[in-house]
């Protein structure tokens, strides 16, 4: 069905009628353009872009990686390019910039009016992972003074070029942000009315240098669909839309499983990624876990002789040192995904390590016992039985407090808390498992 | 500063005083309410909901559980409590009317009129985790043969209901979605303009049974702020608004988190949950992997004539396992939300694999010269050097290929695949790899 939408608009673009394509493509939304575009070759590619109502060219292109952004309208005429530059949204030309070399970006800045040029700019200095790098200046601002009528008025002028109109910003002659109103309270208010009158004076706002996360979270909590970013002045630099926050959490929640799987996350989507670039990804980790976990070979070799002795004592550590690495993995899991949402911070140390050696317990006694019925199953000793079950009892008690302890404190440190993976935990566990295993082995069977 | 504001509108609730209460809630967003609301005695609950204006009351209520939104609309008096259901938007009355007995709940349905009754009547048949389920009757409908003015006219009128007003959704005769036209090009456009001339007739709508996450994924992928919701005849039944979709999201991916890191997801916040709930949603799969880790143990005492023979081979057993426990657990996180994401699918089972396997046989070779070198240091005979490499690379590829299929077919069984958590994919390779390990020994070393 799309091959075949691709298939029309390519003869209609062949065709060079400009009326028969906005027609064509006026049931179409500009994320399916997008996806059309990457399907054409460059010259369908510029002749589409060109031929687009201004609008839809500028929102099609705001689907598409920046590489491909530049590619096209580093080859349009600039009577193209300048206009369509000014209508995309400014956070997206600005990562198209950043993206690219900076002769390049200084060539299509030259396209730009002079004021929106400078704002772009600043845009530009905010570092990655900021509010400030997700702001975009297309948002439409107001006074005080104004009534309800003049602001309608002003909406239809410049509506155009905003990104999002649910929202106008109310200002001060310093550009100070004094207030807010969505466009639901100045439609339903009579013509006449002040915004003053309606107007929300204390405004939710994130500065540029807040962490794209917590602006994410303020922006769900409030059920806002834009933020509204300032300077340390107050002054207003640009908003965040929801789609744009939207984005950048379910990537930061992508890597974050990656990460928690204990691997390095990947910058490009899977299948996108070579093999070359999944191994690269991956050894990284794999190789520091079996070098850090190669310990246990030297605390088993330290242990050899009681092995010796009692050779059904290996038996058991493969199932030990696995519990305690499950019962870490869930801890660790549970943890990394509260920080992340806030919902648990470093404050709460002394809480999260009570419960979790509370619930240790629980669960230790309960594996200890199962632990002990399948010793006896295997048809071991009694006395093997009882190292196992209280290894058991204390390895999960142990990785327990281990897991509840190490995200925490990496979340103080700045550190991301994702780095204590699954695997991480289960590594650091499998050795320290073995000398609790072996020493309640040696007190009570005398090896 | 939160109890302040607290303290003083307990204050002005005290004195009776509405006009000061709204002045002093005025720079309070209904979310930072429900806050201070679930500090108060009922009796003040009561009071302040009773005595905000009414549209905040609604939209305060919206923010806490429906157990307590029952308990105060159940003890205001009718007059207040029926406007505030009857503003309250849908999909939040329904969720609390199925949280309560059904005759409590018919007994706030009848406080609503008749054709609104009806309407929740209907939401209320949707299951859990559907679009429809979500969705909300609080939306703005047009006929295609309005004018611009006409339709703005109808917003003013019915505006205050609407929970969003970014779209007007034009019906026909027959109920049935024909288009939808944004507020924004209702507002740039001239007032004479028929909504027919600038409608977007191919409407991007999900039917009522489509599984929430889908519709997630649609509106998410268009940037849209609501995505509306049709029966079987295309007939409208609501909206799904973008912030209810995002709270489901976060729930479903912190449930994926739990679930990956080897536990039944928790049903409630972290700390609201009780030691005894954490416990009773940890030990199911401890026990289960343990129960079925075990037969790692009668895998040992099998080879326990080989161990007992050369006793160095049980040193590497925590390394070798552990490998490749961290590979799969690698490969299993990012598949999982790989799936989740819809980025993968099961007809790319072929491809995974491949690739997998591929980065396998790499992380492989380089593990297993690296496993070489530490059985060498370790001082042990250059043939069990041989084993611990070659087993390394064996258990890699082995352990890339279980963890590249398992969460696909789960998928396609429609199990959801992140019970295939790291825990239970270190667990099932385990054993597999200790039959690797050993199997390859005795070739080798003939013991």
């Amino acid at each position: 069905m799309k091959t075949e939408a691709l298939e029309e608009i390519r003869a209609v673009l062949a065709i060079e009628d400009k009326e028969a394509l906005a027609e064509r493509v006026s049931s179409l939304q500009p994320y399916d353009l997008s996806e059309m575009l990457r399907e054409m070759d460059h010259q369908e590619q510029l002749r589409l872009i060109s031929k687009l109502p201004l609008s839809v060219a500028a929102e099609t292109l705001e689907y598409i990686e920046p590489e491909l952004q530049y590619r096209i309208l580093h080859h349009l005429e600039d009577e193209i390019t300048s206009p369509l530059l000014k209508r995309m949204s400014s956070d997206t030309v600005v990562d198209m910039l950043l993206a690219i070399h900076p002769l390049q970006a200084a060539r299509l800045l030259d396209l730009l009016p002079e004021d929106y040029r400078k704002k772009i700019d600043t845009l530009m200095t905010f570092p990655e992972d900021t509010a400030g790098s997700l702001a975009t200046v297309d948002y439409i601002s107001a006074r005080e003074g104004w009534t309800v009528e003049q602001t309608l008025n002003h909406v239809r002028k410049v509506g155009h070029e905003a990104e999002i109109i649910s929202y106008i910003y109310v200002t001060n002659v310093r550009g100070e942000l004094v207030g807010v109103v969505s466009l639901k309270e100045i439609i339903l208010a009579p013509p006449g009315t002040r915004l003053s009158e309606i107007v929300t004076e204390d405004v939710i706002a994130v500065t540029a240098d807040t962490e794209q996360e917590e602006a994410a979270e303020l922006l769900f909590r409030y059920d806002f669909v834009a933020l509204p970013v300032i300077d340390a002045q107050k002054r207003m630099i640009g908003i965040i839309a929801v789609d744009d926050l939207i984005d950048v959490i379910q990537e930061v929640t992508t890597e974050d499983f990656q990460k928690l799987g204990g691997s390095q996350p990947l910058t490009e989507p899977y299948f996108k990624t070579s093999v070359w670039g999944l191994f690269r990804k991956r050894i990284g980790w794999l190789l520091f876990l079996f070098v850090g976990g190669a310990y246990t070979a030297n605390v088993l070799s330290h242990y050899n002789e009681a092995m010796s002795k009692i050779i059904a004592l290996s038996f058991f550590v493969p199932l030990l040192i696995g519990t305690g690495g499950n019962t870490g993995s869930q801890i660790v899991s549970m943890l990394v995904r509260a920080l992340g949402m806030g919902e648990v911070q470093f404050s709460d140390l002394f809480r999260v390590v009570r419960k979790e050696l509370m619930v240790g317990v629980f669960l230790g006694v309960a594996m200890g016992l199962v632990g002990f019925l399948r010793a006896y199953l295997l048809g071991v000793s009694y006395d093997i039985g009882m190292v196992v079950a209280l290894s058991a009892l204390a390895i999960v008690i142990w990785a327990s407090f281990v897991a509840a302890i190490l995200p925490l404190v990496l979340h103080r440190l700045r550190i991301d808390p994702a780095v204590v993976s699954g695997p991480f935990i289960s590594t650091l566990v499998d050795g320290t498992g073995l000398i609790i295993y072996f020493t309640i082995a040696q007190l009570l069977l005398h090896v």
